[in-house]
């Protein structure tokens, strides 16, 4: 078969993008190794910047973000027992909106008109640097579709950047020693807004996925274990962590999901390999804190989606020339902002008693600074693209 | 003999105290290990936030740096060759003077009312705890003086916090893996303002002192020898790191000093031991990024001459009490501040390809929003007390 641009991966990124060119009148294909139950099953965050949401709408897909989406006017820090809590709306006219990735990618696979393929094996990019095609294995034989690009949307282990020869592509990288121990739970949340805490045992966020459905974390060792953790030893230790006020009026439950997952920065450059495109976590991963993984995936295809449209609508390469840079120097201050929020909230086992002194001198700083609030609030809420 | 306070230290710290102690008629004696034309021969960072030029006002010796001090409205941060200017004035409101810190020693030297004995030698504190001593031997007599209060104001290698019992202070170090190479030259400088640039060779800075004096500063790894540095091979450094532009009108000239200084980020805790202050660089050292270190002993001395105030003259000892407390509030601030215009300024050796981007993407941040910037120049001309 033939089409204008392959789709590698049919989670929000790619989803988006596919959305965004059926919209245009751009014929595309996703393929996705996985099922659509898959996709769906995988909890993610939610924390929407309002570049994301205004996303949605030009998708033609806010109507039910904008009932059901909580609007976050602030959030809550705190450290070692000690809140503050930071106006987004007063310190920088803007806000969040919590709506969770799970949904956002449930309203865009039920707006698909494009083709998706699921469970489509051995999915393998071929020239992309000369007249590219996408192979595929789908109930035991192999086809393939011809395209003008590829869009590598695929994630941090797809196999669209895999496919880059290494001497193209720098990477930059660096892991945390931990991770963060996540249960999602059937209980309406401890607070309307999210807490981010740092606490000597260990960071602890408390959020939320809608007004009956809560997420909440611990920091964990790296190399801890799931087993170890029994639902009752997660709440207590949530709590140990949490304003012992906050902590009373934590609601709990059987654990409907319960996860670690590691913490990792990453970034790939550039972004584009003759006709092929990565965008989203296939080129880049953010630590959680701040909760720019999806958002930034939404602002990288945004801009993929808008040079793809110009090169069909008017012939210009020219945004897809600028993407790889455009994308970039976004994605690097997004790292920025996450590497900063995590330093400051996390327990470092190597941080010494200067960097601990340090992380408390950020907080106090902070919550006594209209500046670095205003620069806090306007990283959460999402920079300008 | 008898006085109400001993300071050890004539440095700009111990001088100041002393003239604050002088004009509210509180006895004092200060006791210095070196000459005066020792601690005037010393080269120090002379950029003066508004509260240490406020501070000469109120010691009445404002005059000449009012005639002589440079009103700095802005300083250039320039990273691998992009400059961009920060305007102080237009951000926060507020400008820094520049003014050497041998001038403002100079001045206080010569208003100095109460009496100070220079090369006394082997300073001693006794009964601290108690009720206070101070001996010392001058011209081989050994000689005492009985005291209420003893004010340590004798730098980090001074006997004043090496008096403390070990168990009582708790320390807090960071050692930076370079120092700063530095050249005092008699030459107009670069640029009317700081220019603070980071390169992939190093850090540079060009300061000054006056409009005919220029201090010049590259960084260099911690174990650097200076019989390494020639002139001409400063200067060749120094041009390599600047702006090509900046570098072709940098005028210079034989040393008038060469010298290399450790960077180092040092708290100790607390600051009040029974009937001993510390104060200034005994109690806490920055890395001179920033400027902060002659303005945190300024705030100090002035807290803990406000307090000696009140407990002379109210006989209550609230603001001595307190002074350990308040103190530390704000150079912890400080602390946090120079730590992160070093970290962002200076090449790390170990920071890995991720900690470069970082860096980069730090700058690029701050020089697209206000709110950073108004948070760089709020700490740079000074938190409030």
């Amino acid at each position: 078969m033939r089409t204008k641009v392959v789709i590698v991966g049919a989670g929000p990124a790619g989803l988006m993008l596919g959305r965004l060119l059926d919209l245009a009148g751009i014929d595309n294909l996703i393929l996705e190794r996985k099922s659509a139950e898959y996709v769906l099953g995988r909890i993610r965050a939610g924390v929407l910047e309002q570049g994301s949401v205004d996303l949605m709408d030009r998708a033609l897909l806010g109507e039910r973000l904008h009932k059901e989406g909580l609007v976050h006017d602030g959030t809550v820090l705190s450290f070692d027992g000690d809140s503050h809590r930071l106006d987004f709306t007063a310190l920088v006219g803007r806000h969040v909106t919590v709506y969770g990735q799970t949904e956002v990618t449930r309203d865009l696979m039920a707006a698909r008109q494009g083709q998706t393929i699921y469970e489509a094996e051995d999915v393998a990019l071929h020239d992309f640097d000369g007249k590219p095609y996408v192979t595929w294995r789908k109930d035991g034989i192999t086809q393939r579709a011809d395209c003008d690009y590829i869009a590598g949307c695929d994630g941090y282990h797809g196999v669209s950047r895999a496919s880059v020869p290494a001497a193209a592509l720098t990477t930059f990288e660096r892991l945390y020693p931990f991770g963060w121990l996540g249960v999602l739970v059937d209980k309406p949340p401890v607070s309307d807004e999210l807490i981010y805490a740092h606490h000597a045992r260990g960071f602890a966020l408390c959020s939320q996925r809608s007004p009956t459905r809560s997420r909440y974390y611990v920091q964990v060792d790296a190399a801890e274990k799931l087993e170890n953790w029994s639902d009752d030893q997660f709440w207590d230790e949530l709590r140990r962590r949490l304003d012992p006020a906050i902590a009373e009026s934590l609601q709990t439950g059987p654990a409907l999901e319960k996860s670690i997952a590691p913490l990792r920065s990453f970034v790939a450059e550039p972004l584009r390999f003759g006709r092929l495109f990565l965008a989203g976590d296939a080129a880049h991963i953010v630590p959680p804190t701040g909760a720019k993984g999806l958002n930034l995936a939404m602002s990288d295809v945004a801009m993929l989606a808008d040079g793809l449209i110009e090169f069909y609508s008017e012939g210009s390469p020219a945004g897809l020339d600028a993407y790889s840079t455009r994308a970039l120097a976004r994605i690097w201050k997004a790292e920025r902002f996450s590497w900063w929020m995590t330093s400051l909230l996390h327990v470092f086992p190597d941080a010494g008693a200067f960097g601990r002194r340090i992380q408390r001198a950020e907080f106090d700083y902070l919550v006594g600074s209209r500046a670095a609030q205003q620069s806090l609030a306007e990283n959460y809420t999402g920079l300008p693209q």
